[in-house]
């Protein structure tokens, strides 16, 4: 490593416990997998959450912020689960750009990596015509995850 | 039936071939029921698409219109289903009133009556601080289900 | 009331915190409602775990049971919600018969009736052709909602 | 290209018309991403059941056969859509190895993709202790898609 490139300085992680219920699970008794894209999106949202001090909805009302939409995003499944389970979901930025981030989910059970997602969202805001547009992520916000 | 009641006029009715999806399905096989729900306001969509020959998108962009949020339903679930099944749903409303209606869908497996599910739905449109509000169904709209 | 009958006696209630997601939201930004649904049926789990102190899935390998399929349910939909809200739900059986059995469901927003669901459901087991069939709900389990 | 290598061979795709529906919208009224995992899940099946000429629920009676669990699945998204868009899925296996086989879902809207998924699939049976176990993919299996 040179001295141009610092090490990466430990990101914020937001751990959160998440019950699997009997309407996520398919018939053979497991979990429907894009049912764990629906938790990761919501692990998404309560990292923010824990890092700003306020809620998706609020970013929207208070920032010049209109969501996070996905470009990009692979899921490895491991372990499977069923109702009943609990697990414990690991979130964190990985990298910020510009007006694009990375996000790492790690779903764990009893431990055990048992789902691993991976996001790239762009940060958008609302143009003046009321059109979706990627825009910098503000400074203040990336510094809040580190 | 006396004078004064007319006999009810037959209502448009629109059916709809509904494949049962592996993901629909519990863990006993069959389907999760707030699938039933989903599928019903599919429904609702499409007996409108078919009275009036626009989407549910396209009502929104043409129409004083924002939606037909529903304020009560019921789901009675005699014959169950898996996945592969082919089932029918049969959809009309059975009463328009100023802005209220209220609608009967009718799912149909091998022509016996599976599931049925009935929704009172309120009209809206959104008034100039963009808040929802009921508003008078139109009159055209409400001709073309005679 | 007769001396015959009994007032009746106060039924366990389940009290549950349930978080609003993006992912339940709809385009007009409120809970798409059959997501309340799913919702209900995760709180019925919820209520028979703590009355019984085992999970679904260990009633499922425990007891004669082969779980709890609806056969009528009803929403009442009064104030809708959106993501970031908070809401709780309480939960309670209102009537065990042989083998089926009422249940309620009460959303409150802020204190106050926000949807309203109702259900029967009947306890089935397998019978050695491994079909479902209704089965008298034990008393020892209507016992521990007293 | 060298005499050892044959040219890959076509393989069958299906192609399968989708309307996007009210309740498959978030907020912001663009497909929630979860929902396109379950539209590729259905069409996983709609292929085997192009290529196989009967359904999963089919396969699963008459064959060696217990699910295709997903390891490993990849979505790229690049042009939204919203309800009442109608778009075309076509579906293909990538390719066939022993027990595993990778698929490739292509979502087009007026001709242009719009969501790409890549899925890697195990093909599982049950043991004697009813267990799944990845199992060889017949090879008349695997004929039907050449």
């Amino acid at each position: 490593m040179s001295a141009e490139k610092a090490p990466p300085k430990a990101m914020l992680t937001n751990s959160r416990n998440v019950r699997i219920e009997w309407g996520d699970c398919d018939p053979k008794g497991i979990v429907f997998y894009p049912r764990y894209f629906a938790i990761f999106d919501e692990c998404t949202a309560h990292l923010f959450e824990r890092a700003l001090g306020i809620t998706k909805f609020q970013m929207m009302e208070q920032l010049e912020f209109a969501g996070w939409p996905l470009v990009d995003t692979r899921g490895r499944f491991l372990i499977s689960s069923t109702f009943g389970d609990d697990l414990t979901v690991e979130s964190s930025v990985k990298e910020f750009r510009r007006s694009s981030f990375d996000l790492r989910h790690r779903m764990l059970k009893r431990g055990e990596l048992a789902v691993e997602g991976i996001e790239t969202r762009v940060w958008v805001s609302k143009d003046p015509q009321g059109r979706l547009k990627g825009t910098a992520i503000p400074d203040w916000v990336k510094a809040r995850f580190a």
